[in-house]
């Protein structure tokens, strides 16, 4: 079987082959404190999703610096997590089919497993996948407060799912979840945006409240509205999860992390004084939230992501760039670039700490 | 460690668990005979290209079907073909830096490798890995005819550097690589162009050949230029790859080839009579080349691909679309789709033949 050549602890960050996904420890790490102290502040808990990082490894680290517990958006993730040691999961997707259900149900049998549901007849099935494993699951009923995806709509529709559920055996009524969606890129509009959303919610809390259940868990909130969301007294917990790393995107928007995962690639080709082609391409970066940016290399600039390839226009300095030389990027959207790679370098002071598994990578049923 | 629950062979195709890699083996039997006719017909061999597939299940029903080999893109990619019993390898991007160098280097003990190259220096370095791991590996000089990207400029830089690389030690100059790059939405402008871009190479190759170095492999072509590439009698073998399975962006353009590979998905959430929610994402599905299209489900229509769901906006029967039900997609770009799965269900008349693992998929190094 082909094996993969990695490189032992110690190793200088620039001595690892190429492409690969470099996380500056320090970076992730301050990322981590700064969320959750932000979001203890604000009278919330932190449980931090790690549909962005799908590892353990990164899940315990948040959940030692305070959070309550994490989120995931798959079952298969879910099961990653429970065998790397994380014991208290919300998977904020619906759970649909025997298969996907019965696994669900078993997990419940080794940690606190909480789902969301929209749909009537979900909630029976995951009551009588629960009772047949003799385990039990928490349910937070989905609402749509903005995103209009998933959910059911505040009032009425909600109050009635959480009354079914409330009723069913094997599942157990915890509260609610409404995720704002994505509240970025609109400036001066992102608190009245978000506020305006989770008025939605409050109104949901309301109602499901005055209908007689208590809603001890309500869950919203993400990187680009955490800080709003916090504050809101009825929310209990928030699912930020792209804050550990920074997304490029993210960062255009100044939010208060650091960039803290880059690709780090190699110059394969130096065809003209102006052009550099680097070993990356689509199937080691992603470009759905557009080109990755050249961190570090003045001059030079990414001009061209294609299937095997990367493209570097050079100015001045950079025009010095050798073949071989290493040549760090970030990525406009950490989480699909995560999701190609196999390996965290994980790096401190320049130096190789530790190589992490993308463990829950392509676990996406 | 969590497992991966794979459906045995005579599974019902709707009853594999989703999101899914479904590839039609009659379809992609059908591409890949088609291909091999045509080009052969043209008077050119057929070298596949492997980046599309990352399988040696792929690879070697290619070669059982005439091709003479495969190319690849990454050293880690050819060695998961050797050991899936590849013997002929061509390496169709600059492979640079000791680590890599030497792993090709030690694989050339194993099976033929060819590797393209357009830098002196960096065929010193092979000649030099090749001696000592008591191996020869064959290059071809890597030519610049349209694409702008790696390579040398036809002429006197791609005669001096054939030269230099047939008096080397442990390499064995094998000939020239030319590739047109995509050629596609272009329309009327595709014979002419392909044409233009061969003319470089031609003209690269009497350079060579008037230098007394004989050229006995001139290797180019993809999906978008095959039928022309493969009539120019200096073209020794044709690369293309994507034509297996094709892209739906290619369908786009009516390439005579079936498309071979959906991803399979399901509905997991109705909350409008116009809306479903399917359970694929950017983590299970690309839109590098744009979203994916809906397969056999009349009245629905894919609006929007984010991190973790699909959306569908329903019409007519559509509507009726229940929770649980599958939806297969046509991906726009099948090789960048394929690179975040780990499995090809291979399905024929409706059921499941074999699981094949997307061996090379993360070989990047």
């Amino acid at each position: 079987m082909a094996v993969d050549f990695l490189p032992v602890p110690g190793t200088p960050v620039e001595e690892i082959d190429t492409p690969a996904m470099i996380v500056d420890l320090d970076a992730a790490e301050a990322n981590i404190r700064d969320m959750q102290a932000v979001v203890q502040a604000g009278g919330a808990a932190l449980r931090p999703h790690t549909k962005t990082t799908k590892s353990p490894y990164w899940a315990l680290k948040q959940i030692e610096a305070g959070a309550i517990g994490v989120c995931c958006a798959k079952v298969g993730e879910a099961e990653v997590l429970v065998d790397g040691g994380v014991n208290d999961i919300l998977i904020t997707s619906e759970i649909v089919g025997a298969s996907k259900i019965a696994r669900l149900a078993g997990l419940a049998r080794r940690a606190k497993i909480t789902v969301v549901v929209d749909d009537e007849a979900n909630a029976r099935d995951i009551s009588d996948a629960a009772q047949a494993a003799g385990s039990q699951v928490g349910v937070l009923v989905d609402v749509n407060i903005r995103i209009n995806r998933c959910g059911v709509e505040p009032g009425e529709p909600t109050t009635t799912l959480a009354k079914i559920v409330d009723g069913l055996p094997g599942v157990r009524f915890d509260g609610l979840n409404g995720y704002e969606g994505h509240i970025y890129e609109i400036g001066d509009a992102r608190v009245p945006e978000t506020l305006e959303a989770l008025s939605k919610l409050q109104f949901a809390i309301a109602d499901v409240k005055a209908a007689g259940l208590s809603v001890g868990t309500v869950s919203s909130g993400g990187t680009s509205s955490y800080d709003i969301t916090c504050k809101v007294p009825e929310v209990t917990e928030i699912q930020a999860g792209s804050y550990i790393f920074m997304d490029g995107e993210y960062v255009d928007q100044k939010m208060p992390f650091k960039p803290a995962l880059t690709v780090m690639t190699q110059v394969i080709s130096r065809p003209t004084a102006d052009r550099a082609i680097l070993d990356v391409g689509l199937k080691s970066i992603a470009n759905d939230y557009g080109p990755p940016r050249v961190m570090g290399t003045e001059g030079a600039t990414f001009t061209k992501l294609s299937e095997e390839h990367g493209a570097l226009a050079l100015e001045g300095s950079a025009q010095d760039l050798k073949s071989g030389d290493v040549v760090h990027l970030l990525p406009s959207h950490a989480g699909t670039t995560i999701n190609i790679h196999d390996y965290y370098f994980c790096v401190r002071g320049g130096v190789l700490e530790e190589v992490v598994e993308v463990a829950g990578r392509g676990k996406f049923r």
